[in-house]
């Protein structure tokens, strides 16, 4: 039975375990990346390990969430940051060097190498041919503390690309149709393997486009096989020689199979507020426009901007309409400044800012009360724009570009002009903005840190009776977002959770931080998929700090089910769904026995409040039980 | 008896009264400029005048200060100017076109024209041979209104220029030698006027940035002569037209003369935290530096940055500071875009910000706790960075580049380094930032009123009794940034003073807002200089939201004290400035019969707590009087 790509990549990175879907392994980590948002949490677990240098092959520090800088709290992050890595030998990106996926892509991805990284975006890397995984901080601290990674076997779905997308197609159409049938849950326990003779139409940075963004479909990852155009793109960067051609084998068994003709793809954009709820933009049709921004770790690549500075060229932008562009990376802004290109933009009356995350993540460039913005970006959750009224469209670079000089949503293959082609460049190497570890060691380089770090909360061994108090009853698909909102203003707090904390769940129910601090110990009722979106741990450490002992859900997205356990909060899941319906804020729970019931079947939570019994599931594997009773990761590694 | 050309101008502009220093005169306004920090109170009381279009021969409406938009307070903001803009005949130029003094320097400013901006900085347009004074918004707004000003008519100051600059030596250079000797203190109620055969040596735009950075020494305006520079740089803006030959007399009789020879000049610094701390580079010593930060109305134009480049061409910046450029306008970055020295910055490890006012005030790039920042800006108040404990020093475009190289404060004339030779460029119309309000009016225009848009607060008549409670007793040289602190979190909220007043002399006395709200009537005891630094309206609108009836202080700086009259609210300067030691917080004034008082040479407070009265002095010319007596200008003009 021939392999999957994904397997095979799984297989070479065995250190424990099988492979067999829904049972967990230990697999070699080759790589890791972090952002600053989480990385000062990451950062300062990594510390509390008391490792030397790192067990990797290559970690790199990104500095790219916090960059508007609109206080004291971010350059001090990252000069904490840049510490760590000098001390245990991570390389650290300085801040205007460009955003992590794309930046790892162009210097240090490697086909068939596999790469964790705190930011959900990781699966970038697979456009190159890597298992590359979104984890929260603190595992992939222990994957640089340790070099390992424990994760539950997830299936594999086969999407068949066919044929060969028309101009004013492209690669985010490929990935929002995916979305569009798959939907946001679609990829939960999978890895999505692209294969088809339409893989070889797509450049490398097409490709990491639709893997950066399956992780909207709750994905593990998202994977291309490597090939010449695979090659073509390593040595545009100047690194042919860590090429390595990769393939699924011929008659690879997939667990699930669509098929996408991209010749039938037309432009496509995510209406507010999920990446899921798609439609094509002629079937939206011409709604006026408010603002445009294009960048992002989904589509800033130079390919990309290339295609908006060739059609902007000549034209201006209308009116009504604020354009703002952020290119990936320094690199790229570069070449764009040599080329001609990024003067197109700017004389066509484009705003261009840093070269980050910026807008993004809703860091700055909020658009005005009840704006339609057009964003060629990842998530148009509701809110996350930093204006809460806004109405967020996810779009191609090649459709925001045509709609902006044109002020309303336009579909380019209707407007008779021709998409221009972008030729291929190569980009000299160029280091300037990064920090080598060389000569430092933790004997030498001293942890700076600035007065808003506070350390990170630890939980306490479970103890054999856990008492709670439901303290929200919360809807399906809760984000991330939602547990522990990330704006502007809150950015700023990713390394002080005591502070954070009173934000939590703020724009859902403001009382809940206050009514957690009343009852000491809670619990939050949750429906399905919940914890989607951001790989931010914040979003179980902020619980943690305020007394959460359960989450009860109706299920949960991978991402945040880790990090739940990694703090020592337990994610149940009910048998019932339908139970759900039985909880409400004040009710008092108990769960008797919970040490003993950990390694039964379900647990059972009973509920005082209405005296009914409920049963519900951990599905924990064993690592997971360990790390509970300890009350958390680093509690038992530190065998505290 | 020759005439100073401050006074030619001044007098071909003349409306009402006589050019005697110290009397009051009015003049016809030909141009205002706003920006957008200022501007929503600007088009608010525009608004509140209800008139058609605007009498100037040209307005224009900038967005440059709050650009960041970290919510939607800024975009809404932008839309309600422009949509008032549009409506009365105002040019608006869009986020992204650039910083407004450098923009109307570019497009707009006329020698011998008369310019009034709601920006301090506004004397930029100095450089070009403009009266060009910065003001209250209301002032601004009236001008619009009515195409007049008034003011009390300036002494002149004459700064004799001789010899030439050496490489490493800049304009900036000549304007902090000038706050060494004359202090912020020593503009006050003069023009300062640059004569001398070393003018000849200077560029526009360095003359821009000499009389841009006189704002720093209170001064009302400065003046360069319009020349054969004037007429190159304006016909290298495809405006040779505009070009009018001006100057002193050769005979022309000033009130003071300060003779500065350019040779003997070397690169200084102002330390922290005053633009007249100023010591000479090489004395201050190679402090080690953490940040610097290239850009602002006062030194970004096409020569700063393209001497920047130059330096950091082919050269690394040092890894442990952060640079960070921003560009003065979409020309200037789009010429750097086209000729390879953007890319030379990008290549050397510098990040690139928007073109903006940015890091200047204190929007976005705030540096480490602690931090030593190097900054071509034009003020270093402790606290103004974001960082309330990070050294500014001021430098020029030179120093910082060559000092962020070498990670210390350097000298570039000492570094055996050449200074490059900069060619200048032609800056063909781009006009594609600009919105024209071609066939708007009040009638087919709507206002955009976002909901963060709260109305400007107006005072009462003056009564005859005034009775107050001393709420704040403040030292010498407290700045408008003081009054009314104007960062990142703030700035979003100049177009709601209610929320803003929250907030005034927060990081002073953080309890003075409760104690005027609880006081009901307040009065304010200052030192010397009361009032300096940036212009806007907001640090009079503020107390008089929260009650303050009159200010008592050693002496005020121009511009608030003309906001504060503006409001309603009496600038009042102590008879004996040691009666200033008397008052304490908690004291009960009274003045009584405050109406007849205003026509006396001394105004009498009692001071009800120590039983004792004092004498101080209003200076108010007749209008100022009546607006007093109205509750300020815009009740004055509105007859109510």
């Amino acid at each position: 039975m021939g392999k999957t790509l994904a397997y095979k990549i799984l297989e070479n990175h065995l250190l424990a375990g099988e492979l067999v879907p829904g049972t967990e392994i230990t697999i070699k980590m080759d790589q890791t990346l972090t952002q600053d948002s989480t990385g000062t949490m990451v950062y300062l677990q990594l510390e509390a390990m008391d490792v030397d240098k790192v067990k990797t092959e290559l970690s790199v520090a990104y500095i790219d969430h916090n960059t508007l800088q609109t206080g004291f709290e971010n350059a001090d992050d990252h000069a904490f940051i840049k510490s760590v890595a000098k001390r245990h030998g991570v390389l650290f990106s300085k801040p205007g060097n460009g955003i992590c996926h794309q930046l790892h892509l162009e210097n240090y991805g490697i086909p068939g190498k596999t790469l964790l990284g705190s930011d959900s975006h990781t699966p970038t890397g697979g456009g190159l041919g890597m298992i590359a995984i979104g984890a929260g901080g603190l595992d992939v601290a222990v994957a640089m503390a340790k070099g390992t990674y424990s994760l539950t076997v997830p299936k594999v779905i086969n999407v068949q690309l066919n044929g060969k997308l028309k101009p004013w197609s492209s690669a985010k159409d490929v990935i929002l149709k995916v979305l569009q049938e798959l939907t946001v849950k679609g990829g939960v326990g999978k890895i999505v393997e692209y294969t088809g003779e339409g893989v070889k139409s797509l450049s490398v940075t097409d490709r990491a486009t639709i893997t950066n963004m399956g992780a909207e479909l709750g994905a593990t990852t998202s994977i291309f096989p490597s090939d010449e155009n695979t090659k073509k793109y390593l040595e545009s960067q100047g690194r042919g020689e860590d090429f390595v051609a990769l393939a699924a084998d011929p008659d690879a068994v997939y667990d699930e199979t669509l098929v996408i003709d991209l010749d039938q793809l037309v432009p496509m954009a995510a209406k507010p507020h999920s990446p899921d709820n798609v439609d094509t933009v002629a079937n939206i049709g011409e709604i006026k426009i408010d603002q445009v921004a294009i960048g992002s770790c989904t589509n800033s690549s130079y390919a990309d901007l290339m295609k908006v500075a060739a059609i902007l060229k000549g034209k201006k932008v209308h009116p009504d309409v604020s354009l703002v562009i952020s290119p990936g990376s320094s690199r790229i802004l570069k070449k764009l400044a040599e080329n001609g290109a990024l003067a197109d933009m700017i004389g066509a009356g484009a705003r261009i800012i840093e070269n980050a995350c910026g807008p993004c993540i809703g860091m700055g460039q909020s658009p005005k009360s009840g704006a339609v913005s057009l964003r060629t970006f990842n998530r148009n959750f509701k809110g996350r724009s930093g204006t809460l009224d806004a109405q967020v469209y996810l779009v191609s670079p090649e459709t925001a570009a045509i709609s902006a000089i044109r002020g309303v949503l336009t579909d380019g293959s209707t407007c008779g002009e021709a998409m221009p082609t972008i030729e291929d460049a190569d980009f000299p190497k160029n280091d300037n903005f990064i920090i080598y570890p060389e000569g430092c060691s933790v004997d030498n380089t001293p942890v700076e840190m600035g007065p808003n770090i506070k350390p990170f909360p630890r939980n306490e061994h479970l103890t054999d009776t856990v008492e709670a108090e439901v303290c929200l009853h919360a809807g399906d698909n809760i984000t991330t977002d939602d547990i522990m909102p990330s704006d502007s203003r809150l950015l700023p707090y990713r390394s002080n959770v005591p502070y954070l904390s009173n934000f939590c769940f703020e724009k859902i129910d403001a009382g809940f931080a206050e009514r957690c601090k009343n009852a000491g110990a809670c619990a939050i009722v949750g429906g399905e998929n919940y914890g989607q979106g951001s790989s931010r741990e914040h979003a179980a450490l902020a619980p943690l700090y305020l007394g959460v002992k359960f989450v009860l859900a109706k299920s949960f997205a991978r991402i945040h089910r880790s990090n739940l356990i990694n703090s020592g909060i337990l994610p149940l899941v009910f048998e019932n769904p339908a139970d759900y319906d039985d909880f409400a804020i004040g009710h008092k729970l108990v769960i008797e026995n919970a040490i003993a019931q950990l390694d039964g079947e379900a647990i059972t939570v009973k509920n005082l409040t209405n005296g009914k019994e409920y049963k519900a599931r951990g599905n924990f594997s064993d690592l997971e039980k360990k790390m509970i009773l300890a009350g958390g990761k680093i509690n038992l590694i530190k065998g505290e």
